[in-house]
């Protein structure tokens, strides 16, 4: 079987997006590991995570990955798939550490007022992950506001905020967060938000952080404004975890299979065909289809577990090192 | 027992808030029932409902209610409390109606865009009204943006945000709201809120409208900033239904027993005797203490279907006339 | 492209199961429609809704369909993937009406006791529905028990129980149920599951009533040991609604449009090569991957809805009819 | 002021129930700290906490205390009503520890089953403590069953269940767990509960283990029927933590204040009086009324984590100490 669409144009055809950056590059550098012109990539291996580092560090790099320039760190961590809290507690440490890496290259000072988004649908389980950590880390601003004399100086103002969905708002998410950082002057923003990996492998697996925020056509959901440093005017670090595969790539994961295993056969699959075939199969519910294990309730508690414990060691240092007790709200 | 202390005296010593128009009147016209200058209250009796309309209309009223001129409309169903699903449609109905009245004052046509927001915490039961009323009516400024040949001409744009409080957020709710309705530009706004109520026989089954907003000190919780046409810079109706009592007033309420029991005995509790009674009582926790019936979440669930079905009674007139499926989210 | 594997044979080798009888009997008919022998389809038009109704009168036609003796009504109804409350209300009705029919079968009297079991898992959204319906009807066992004198005489004693799954309780959901049947002796259990479905079309809009209860291999999940008369003791009735299509279905789908596009082209995929490259494809998270849409959430919400409504015109015809105010719990 | 009426009278005559043991004991021993026939208490300290273990060790003492013969082991531990991690996983190892001596009591051995309970309503924040422990640790029973091998030898089953309350399913708790413990036959059974103070102080940070179970009046809502070591088989230990205080308790702290206050007045308050006053305060909703702080639902997230915590170091011993992944459900 002879197909002449490549992965990367099929899910340009039938609408499947790679949040992760590590998979965009990967698509893009082939099977002959090609370099891209504009990108690097870096490897750490630690004992129970591999960090990827990808730096589009050009206009080119950023056009051939279809991504912004910036950094995009991956921490591959197999070991989040399974009750493991001693483990989950060291991934965490190593997602604080890499988040202090990009806010320190953003000059953000220990004591600057930070604002934490949980991006995407609360009801529906594999988008709450964002929701779910706004519950899993300390909030100050408002005590630094009204009861300042509780906490140690030097205590970061830490605000924290669950938006919603367009289709449970009628707003654009960009349009409300927009709003907020204009009333509330955070020096930087952090997104939380679940991605859609091209492996279902990566799913509850992969933690992206990356500099260039939430782009137009990423994550699960509808979000056709950014959230990035042009849209909100301070720079925005995007944190995301894969919880679903698009419905396409397993589409495409099919007629792979079947080239491998008759790649002599006469289909000449072209790019229309195969676009038309995807439409076909995906065609209810305008193809917004997509594919989640059983145990994403459990994948996405844990989840939120380590990222909310990994803010608050990076955003609260200050206080963790006074071992402050902080109020309940 | 003599007690020196009245009623209004030791809720304000003791922070006790009415946020019902209907129950401060009451206080304020005592036992002899006098007028009170600058408002005005009407009745109407209808077969499972009371509605009792406050109007304060000047300046001396406002002063005097220590709430903000406008109208006050409270629906009294004690059905609500029962499982009743016909009843409970009826009183929506009544809800629908009465909030049109209010729609109409403000001159608020029918395509004109409306914002609903949900105040309150999702996860705390007696305050998650405001929340689980926003999952319960049809959203369509989005549609009417992506895909409005789907939608029949005239349909009003409604959004709706759940913006949180400030204990999770660490942001002021009105902060959140400002900046959201500069984006968005709506031309009213409608706000959805649980309230304290200063008769526990109130809970679940009083429903206040009004055109004022939400002010300083109503409700559960922390709302220092108002949510009201000064701080929006539209009109806003507050939709607010009793789910706690302080516990404050239950500390009156024994106080007022005893002094009718023993009406002659000389105990001179004067008001510095009583703030200092309720705040050693209530001392834990900042005195921020309420009182709540046990089967509040199915009286929260029921209340939210009400609401929920009013709104869309008043708000999408147009799109149920016209028959109109509408898309999910 | 010729395979050797028909739909059939590829959904047994690779674990994709037909919860919905309808589909199962399409599938035997293939193409020819050919009756099966021991199975009967009747059909009836509504206005917004066909309801198909299947039975299995024979040892043969089980065999055949894989599915117990008895009878599968199906009600599909597109109308409940969008927001119309009227049109909800009618299949609510309709299926109330179909319920009936059965439980006349099983000779169960308007004062017998029912069970009704919410099966699923509460956080999972697609697998929520079961969980969702047990809060949306009236519960009246311990009203009879404790206060009779609060209901008219005749009300049913209907109890309900979400069990939860297997996977977080660590207990087989039908050990949970024999055990409560054999204290709280209903006469009937009614079993409400979120169901697998073969056509992503069916989602959220096709109900599924039987008389056999839940039988190995049904639904999402492990649930190994079947829910019905012989396990039970008692009849079961199961009401499902299709919330996920298995990841093998498009699979299958993808090879059924290859194989329509090049009709001659010489590739002979057998089972075997089937089987592998299902396995390949879905070797995570052991295959147990689901295909789910986006607005999953919304559909829940209104299903479970309908199904409670529906619950409460069935079971409780005598309360509903003396108008009684039932108290809250 | 005079009253007739001694606390101890004053919460039978109003149905306060003190579910801690501590509690009942400081009544009983009243202001001048006489011993208790049949009562034992000793007390132990620690950085952040006081152990209080009270013995029931004979009939007399269960009359007087109005609480079954055994152990009732009460940490105190303020820290738990602030965000401080370390110290909660301190008073969460100690939990552990205790727990562990009262398995031992029973000689209940390192691999022995057990089952855990969660009880109360999932819906009503100040009673989800016991549902959402059940989130919060590990159930191993069905893999044990289904995949022994993935699991080290000697690996305990643990099961769990949330039953609900019997307004949600008109089914007593102890009628639900009576036939799950005889389908399942774990060895010992854990029920998680939240129970009612007499002192707002206590709210979130009393932690009380009991091998007497729950019994008749404990906890908040309508237990009817005890679940201890004679209606299930097995013995029960109870963990449970004060989320609220009755209403009648605010009550008679208003007389007591007055009573110091005032202490030479003439107020005769009898009995019968006080009864009356109790009743007309707390006529709404049968006197089911309780008090109950703003932050109810960040103290039961953080107590949930606690309790699960220290469940998982007392049950999952062996499986912590070999470094086990486990699966997720």
């Amino acid at each position: 079987m002879k197909t002449k669409v490549e992965r990367a144009e099929f899910y340009r055809l039938t609408g499947v997006v790679l949040d992760l950056a590590v998979e965009a590059h990967d698509l893009l550098r082939g099977a002959t590991r090609q370099e891209v012109p504009g990108v690097r990539e870096d490897k750490e291996k630690y004992a129970n995570a591999t960090v990827t580092t990808i730096t589009i560090f050009n206009a080119a790099g950023a056009q051939a990955m279809g991504k912004p320039q910036g950094t995009y760190i991956t921490i591959d961590a197999p070991a989040l798939r399974y009750e493991n809290p001693p483990v989950h507690e060291e991934i965490a440490s190593l997602l604080a550490q890499k988040l202090g890496v990009l806010l320190q290259k953003w000059q953000i000072g220990p004591s600057d007022p930070v604002l934490v988004v949980g991006l995407g649908n609360w009801e529906a389980t594999p988008d709450s992950l964002g929701p779910k950590v706004v519950n899993q880390f300390t909030v100050t601003r408002h005590l630094l506001k009204f009861a300042p004399q509780n906490l140690p100086p030097g205590t970061r103002p830490v605000s924290a905020l669950a938006p919603g969905v367009l289709g449970t708002t009628g707003i654009e998410t960009a349009e409300i967060l927009r709003g907020v950082v204009e009333k509330t002057r955070p020096r930087i923003l952090i997104a939380i938000d679940a991605l859609a990996a091209g492996d279902l492998g990566r799913i509850g697996s992969s933690i992206q952080i990356t500099d260039t925020g939430i782009n137009p056509g990423s994550g699960v959901g509808n979000k056709r404004t950014g959230i990035n440093i042009e849209t909100m005017g301070i720079p925005v670090i995007a944190i995301g975890i894969p919880t679903v595969v698009h419905a396409g790539v397993i589409i495409y994961e099919v007629l792979n299979q079947l080239q491998q295993a008759f790649p002599g056969t006469n289909i000449n699959l072209d790019q229309i065909m195969a676009q038309n075939l995807a439409r076909n199969v995906l065609a209810p519910f305008g193809g917004n289809l997509t594919v989640t294990p059983k145990e994403i309730d459990d994948l996405v508690h844990n989840l939120a577990w380590v990222i909310g414990n990994a803010l608050n060691r990076t955003l609260h240092n200050t206080l963790l090192q006074a071992g402050a007790a902080v109020p309940l709200h």
